[in-house]
């Protein structure tokens, strides 16, 4: 077997046998196969795709490239993924709610590159928050409160590490096979016996529309039935951003009001939807309906906040810090950004949002950059509010006042504000 | 202007501008480019061509990626160029032809990989023959003798160096877009106004059947044209080997004997055609004809012969040892290869008797093997010929008994010996 017959193949438009996608993957990984033979074949898929037995292979190879965590002894381990948007704080609001149902959460997660940070940024931006954990600890951690998020220790998925990054630098991003190949490997990597997903469809997700995400959901749920992992993808909205804040320190402030009960109606849908499957899959309730009274029972009672405050606790984090309310307002600047005109909001870009986010300093470009925990956005209004002139719609928040001012007069742009009444959307598009 | 967005572009199906194709070539010839990037672009190509613009854009980026060769003092300067095939000499009778004309023949030639030697190689297998000249030398042997023939001492086309290593090592080589560029970047760089191409076609060939020889014949004939190089296309058949010797030294043998007079017939068809059109483009006569009955009056009357001689000995060879016949049974062993059943020659695959070439010794795998000049295969019997019980069918070159036996079985094995009388090929297919 050698690369060159493989890329070949694929060329060809020919299916790849196992042998040779598990061949491709092991020697990507080790070196013997070079860059440059990878990318060929990268976009060869790219352009010509995979059926879903290739992906499956594919997926099941990557996982294996590296490390498996092994999270037997926990029983059935649900995951939850999103394939990202702006302002999606999602894992934060789900962890200890199903945490606190006794469906244990262990979950290891990544830094993000983009317009925010991943949920492992978000988290410190809680002082005293670990996520350098041993693998020990974190089994320790989930066996005794139910609940642990942590970074990347181990060598999880290798193989997807230096597939994505070439994927970026080659323009090859936007494919159903290579996604989800990404998303499925790691989530088998990281332990996950039954998988919830977030598909994401709008401006601020990688599928800008619902045909596409319909096609990446299918694939997903095809490569966790051939895998032996139960999946549902759950298809949610991202014309605009989830919730009000987007930042990294501003989404955790925001995660916790909704755990306090100060639920945004979007953010309730998505987490609602999204739990109540997770809890089926985790076998605490097969009505959907039933399981979303549920969460909202685990929210209003309180018990969600407490199983929150014993995960961060139990991880270093100061929950004292992240009650007192001054200190959500730590970026230097706060800008008001005000209406001039009345109506209604008819559209606020997610990605153009994202952008914004990205300048202040809430995200990365490269792996390198340092993320400004305290930047970011709050916003107001939303799709569907109605606005009088001279209302806030939105704050910037920022350490850098020009930066700050520049922002604020471009997320001004970013509100599109008509006399037509537009309804906000539904949250949940589709379940697959 | 960055890369990612020209992959994106041609994965995409678009076409892609002068300015984009030439940033390409500028950034990947000087490294700013990386072999990855190349990969996925030369790919997404392969996959979704090129239209004639875009290649002709891609071949003139090419062909000034380095040195150009400026011949103008010379005058008209008509280049011969072959796209590969066994047992090709055409080059070492054609080039003393032409200058018999008083035609200035002033080319490059390269070495080759493959089956056996490229021109270069063939004549160094000549004691004494120098291929390394400056480039002063060059044009004064021109302006002297009206003929040289050296190795590339400038650094012509970096950029097909690089595309072409890169095309083997992803099975990228057969696109037509990139063979034609690849072949007419150098030629505009190695100086030539006009040019003659010998595209080469059948299981010997890059072109396995007629179709896709047209189509590259076609391509690199608008290329010609819309670059400003009067250009002519000589479709010629390569199902079995052409002319009777594979191998460097047997192929210069069988060139002089062919400046002698004794000419084997499909190599005549093959010189005549494409001297015929050289000569026209050379503004020696417009008649294809009449032009190939001046060939055959050159190389009858000697003349041809005479400027062979000048030629070689002008750059050093020695003439003396070339026409002692002794001389060219230099290998240790020649073995014969001997019919075991009488009929007609039906097949002679030009494709396999290049590998057992290959395999004596002739031929190169990487750019650093060392060739052996002496080994090869003379073909006594071709297509077409009657065949009696024990004639013999070929003689194995070989320095080395075991593999020469191995390969004369092999070679006997490839003899397709039926009772039907099939009709050698016309060699000329096709002119464009």
């Amino acid at each position: 077997m050698n690369i060159q017959d493989i890329i070949a193949k694929k060329r060809d438009k020919q299916e790849l046998s196992k042998e040779e996608i598990e061949y491709f993957i092991t020697n990507y990984t080790n070196g013997n196969i070079l860059d440059y033979q990878a990318a060929a074949l990268v976009m060869a898929i790219y352009l010509n795709g995979m059926t879903e037995t290739e992906t499956t292979n594919l997926t099941l190879a990557m996982a294996h490239s590296g490390d498996i965590l092994d999270l037997s002894e926990l029983g059935i381990v649900v995951d939850k993924h999103s394939t990202g948007g702006i302002g999606d704080k999602v894992t934060l609001i789900l962890a200890p709610i199903i945490a606190s149902f006794g469906v244990p959460v262990a979950k290891m997660s990544g830094r993000g590159l983009g317009y925010t940070g991943g949920t492992i940024d978000k988290l410190e931006s809680i002082p005293g928050y670990k996520t350098n954990l041993s693998v020990e600890q974190f089994i320790k951690n989930v066996k005794e409160n139910g609940i642990c998020v942590m970074g990347q220790t181990l060598n999880l998925d290798p193989a997807d590490k230096k597939i994505y990054a070439l994927r970026d630098s080659i323009s090859a991003t936007e494919s159903i096979p290579l996604i989800s190949s990404s998303i499925m490997s790691k989530k088998i990597a990281a332990g996950a016996n039954k998988i919830v997903l977030d598909v994401t469809c709008g401006s601020g997700a990688f599928m800008k529309n619902i045909d596409e995400a319909i096609n990446l959901a299918q694939m997903m749920k095809k490569i966790g039935t051939l895998a032996n992992k139960e999946t549902i993808c759950i298809i949610t909205n991202m014309e605009e951003p989830l919730g009000k804040a987007v930042g990294n320190y501003l989404e955790v402030i925001e995660a916790l009001e909704f755990l306090k009960g100060n639920m945004n109606e979007d953010v309730k849908q998505v987490i609602l939807e999204l739990g109540a499957y997770m809890l089926k899959l985790a076998k605490k309730g097969d009505d959907i309906n039933v399981n979303k009274q549920n969460i909202l029972e685990s929210v209003k009672s309180g018990k969600a906040y407490q199983k929150f405050k014993l995960w961060i606790k139990s991880q270093g984090g100061d929950i004292s810090y992240l009650e007192n309310k001054e200190n959500c307002q730590r970026a230097k600047y706060i800008i008001e950004v005000k209406a001039d005109t009345q109506g209604y909001v008819t559209s606020l870009d997610a990605r153009k949002v994202g952008e914004i986010s990205m300048r202040l300093g809430a995200g990365r470009i490269k792996k390198e950059d340092i993320i400004d925990q305290t930047v970011g956005v709050i916003l107001e209004k939303k799709i569907g509010d109605k606005v009088q002139e001279n209302d806030v719609l939105a704050y910037i928040y920022a350490n850098d006042e020009k930066i700050g001012n520049d922002e604020a007069k471009a997320l001004k742009e970013v509100y599109e504000i008509k006399q037509e009444i537009v309804n906000a959307k539904n949250n949940i598009l589709k379940i697959i």
